[in-house]
């Protein structure tokens, strides 16, 4: 394991503008995040592309040139880590919340007020359990990283321990969705947070999880 | 929503070779196994990129095109949707186990008998939670993804109505993982199934799920 810990979001949140309700990483003009942009619509287009269509060989050759060029010049994961957990850098890169990771949808998710944190994402094939509804799974993650992000409003982080997820009603792909959670209370080092996931005004998937504040720097025990 | 539902994973379950311990579709030789799996390593290689790395404005540019090809020749959802149903289809495209879905790592999973369906996978950064951890969201869908393929040993599928999942221990990033689950029991609608993560001998996460079989054709009942 790594021995050092950098802050993650709690740093995004004190670099944003006085005033600015955003709680996680927004895209940037910048050519990392314009790929990962670019891969996410490559994986929309590919779940909708037939498997005999007549232009895929030369897009897959083209996407292996790509993925070597891309590995022959990566840094060395230990270098990366490292790296990537500096500022803004890991939230940048969540596989929930994260612009510049093609597989978040990404969930963007801002301050709603009363502890409310929320954002509303579509999402599309790629992220299909049963027909034409989101894979249970995919709530799950999309909901522990609200959750997650919800804790950041008070400065509480920590591990998630545990996760419990109901699924009320089926959640639809290409509807928006709200995806909102709150912290409900904090006890020592436990603190208890709850969310939903909301389509056409009714909640399809709840959460409620307990996340273990830990001593580590930037995880939480702020307040 | 949609009107037509196709069998998914019983399909797929019944097209195997007799004596083939495979639960989950496999890779093939085949342009949109191949795309998707230089995707695959795009996002792996983005994970590792320096955001000032020389080549990525060019690597965006080419990728911004390959997107805009895919996108011009992309099948109405409509259309894809009652396609990708057919056959083993959906399970190609599943965001856990789906070697056609880059967004999986994929899971792959085999009867390892006595109920259990199990795979290794090893999670590199675009999986990360905390530091050289799996994010809990992703833990999460790995396992609703390992409790249905657990649930279609006994033909039985369903839809998540619940999921449990207690974290134990950090799961580390860069260490193979197996993912195991065992369907319980079932009590008339209601099939009760548990799957757990195991790190270096130790089991790191762990998950029961509650699952209601429909009455939609392929979804279960057939017991």
């Amino acid at each position: 394991m790594i021995d050092w810990i950098a802050p993650a979001r709690r740093k995004l949140l004190s670099r944003l503008t006085p005033g600015d309700p955003s709680l996680t990483a927004l895209p940037i003009d910048d050519p990392l995040n314009d790929s990962a942009t670019a891969v996410r619509r490559i994986i929309g287009a590919l779940a909708r592309t037939a498997p005999d269509d007549a232009a895929l060989p030369a897009a897959a050759a083209e996407l292996e040139r790509i993925a070597e060029a891309l590995e022959s010049r990566t840094r060395p994961v230990r270098a990366q880590l490292s790296q990537m957990w500096q500022g803004e850098g890991i939230a940048r890169h969540d596989p929930a919340t994260g612009p510049e990771n093609p597989i978040a949808p990404p969930l963007t998710m801002r301050d709603a007020g009363n502890g409310w944190a929320e954002g509303v994402v579509t999402l599309g094939l790629p992220y299909q359990g049963p027909p034409a509804l989101v894979h249970g799974g995919v709530s799950a993650l999309l909901l522990d990283g609200a959750l997650a992000v919800a804790n950041e409003l008070w400065g509480s982080g920590g591990m998630t321990a545990q996760l419990e997820i109901s699924y009320r009603r089926p959640t639809p792909l290409y509807v928006p969705l709200t995806v909102r959670a709150r912290r409900l209370r904090r006890d020592g080092r436990k603190v208890y947070t709850t969310g939903e996931i909301v389509a056409d005004g009714q909640v399809t998937v709840s959460a409620q999880g307990l996340f273990i504040v830990t001593d580590r720097p930037g995880a939480g025990g702020a307040e």
